[in-house]
């Protein structure tokens, strides 16, 4: 899967990633009470308009970019209509060919991280057959049980051929009240990095690893050390935009090959509308201001790209 | 919620926790077969074989217990009707009484944990209404992310009256690797253990506080420290029994009050009838073997505590 993304990324020539991070709020009004209509203001109708939403920014945009990134959070809130949501959303986006990257930051021990590896990744045992229960590509793990929280994850990408992102430093404010504490004089989120580098030895694609990392747009300084500590795996890179992540702090997350970083947005594509910039088209019209929003974004980390070449 | 789980341990002189982690190979061959036949080898047929299980259970052990702790990626494995089994194992276990504490570990970024916060704990909005998704009444949260993804579940627990449980020494072989790592000469969990405190003091109930922690029972020595850490927050200590923890192992993790510490039994409990102890029960009789095994475990606690009193 991680060859896969390559290859979408290349063909695309766009390293991002769009995240389907549905809140309520941003869903225009019309949609949810189209939804609200035939389910009532219930979960089920709120899983409808999330749903819609969804499908209308995936159509608008599916030929731009390599993969998106649907945050389970915004989903799971509905309780299991919600759930059911999420399950459609990403059998959607792949059918029309784009590579799921489930947000969902589980991690446990041992043999209950198995069976979150098998509930989203693998195949579970149901008598004599098995069944994908919420089948994403790629799924981000939290690191913070250590390798035996990992490993069933390292398991079923090895078998299933899919992929993980671990968190090594996140973009948030607060990330550091953790992750930046220093041990023998070095930060915590550099162990984890080499951590992320010795077991994706274990799990190679062609040229990177199905072992990527989580490291925040907002901390492009460390993302250049941890660049240098992972090479071989693949950043998935939040906190653009909305965060306040610009195209210009990103290029050291990338390798000299071009590769090696992918850059997500949420609330700046999917909410496009709503911002100054792309008001001008409305909520009748925020599929098109996704894609613009989509297009902007791009262009700015293309020519990031480039200015450093 | 922790005054009510407090005066339900006191009530029931049993400072435990059931924890309904069904894995299909615990479920006995006539509750898989009767749910098999009614909706096939489907996830359909998954979540029903595993809600009946579990209903079997709750029936057989609730008059002696406070709580029980279902963990949910043993449910989310069976994808969308597995996350409705779990909805119903809590909703049921909420009806017998009991105080359910969902071992969840989310945590996340500030806005996308406040989704997880109010999916499990609080209410989510659907135009004029409002919904509890999966409405647990505790839920465990890992920390990894720090304070802005620890504190949206803090507002919640206070606006709801409920609570969480903190990851801070996890009971697995490796959760040394991060967690056991010297800053300034004091191990992580440490750090992790003193923010719990200083959360804590921002929802207390009547005696302790909203905010609790998750200390493995496998790691006795680092309990007694950190119940010095977090006089105010109950325990909840995994790894009792088939992880290898002991009674006379817990003592420390209790306060002189004879309370602080709620102890988890998953594997020993539900899939008692399998271990040669409890042999004589049968598959035929699963539940009433974990009934037995509820009372020896809670002898054998009882037992320990009476002894350093």
């Amino acid at each position: 899967m991680i060859n896969r993304l390559i290859e979408k990324i290349k063909k695309t020539n766009a390293p991002i990633v769009v995240g389907l991070d549905p809140m309520l709020s941003y869903v225009p009004e019309q949609v949810q009470n189209k939804a609200f209509g035939e389910f009532g203001e219930t979960l089920e109708g709120a899983a409808e308009a999330i749903w819609q939403f969804n499908k209308a920014i995936v159509d608008a945009v599916c030929d731009l970019i390599p993969a998106v990134k649907p945050q389970v959070a915004m989903y799971e809130q509905f309780g299991v209509p919600g759930m059911a949501a999420y399950e459609k959303t990403v059998a959607y986006c792949q059918e029309k060919g784009l590579v799921v990257i489930g947000d969902i930051k589980r991690g446990d021990i041992g043999s209950t991280s198995e069976a979150y590896a098998v509930g989203h990744l693998g195949r579970v045992r149901v008598g004599s057959r098995s069944y994908a229960g919420f089948h994403e590509d790629f799924a981000t793990v939290n690191p913070y049980l250590g390798s035996d929280g990992v490993k069933p994850f390292l398991k079923v990408c090895r078998e299933e051929k899919k992929g993980i992102f671990i968190l090594v430093k996140t973009s948030n404010p607060s990330s550091g009240e953790f992750q930046d504490r220093l041990v023998d004089g070095r930060p915590l989120y550099e162990l984890v990095g080499e951590k992320v580098a010795q077991w994706g030895e274990e799990a190679m694609g062609d040229d990177y690893s199905y072992v990527g990392a989580v490291v925040g747009a907002t901390y492009p300084e460390m993302g250049r050390i941890l660049r240098k500590i992972m090479p071989k795996s693949y950043i998935l890179v939040p906190g653009y935009g909305a965060q306040g992540g610009k195209g210009k702090d990103l290029v050291h997350f990338f390798n000299e090959d071009g590769l090696g970083a992918i850059v997500n947005s949420s609330r700046g594509i999917i909410a496009a509308y709503r911002h100054e910039q792309y008001g001008s088209f409305g909520p009748e019209h925020f599929a098109e201001a996704s894609r613009q929003a989509v297009l902007d974004m791009v262009s700015d980390i293309r020519g990031a790209l480039e200015a450093v070449k």
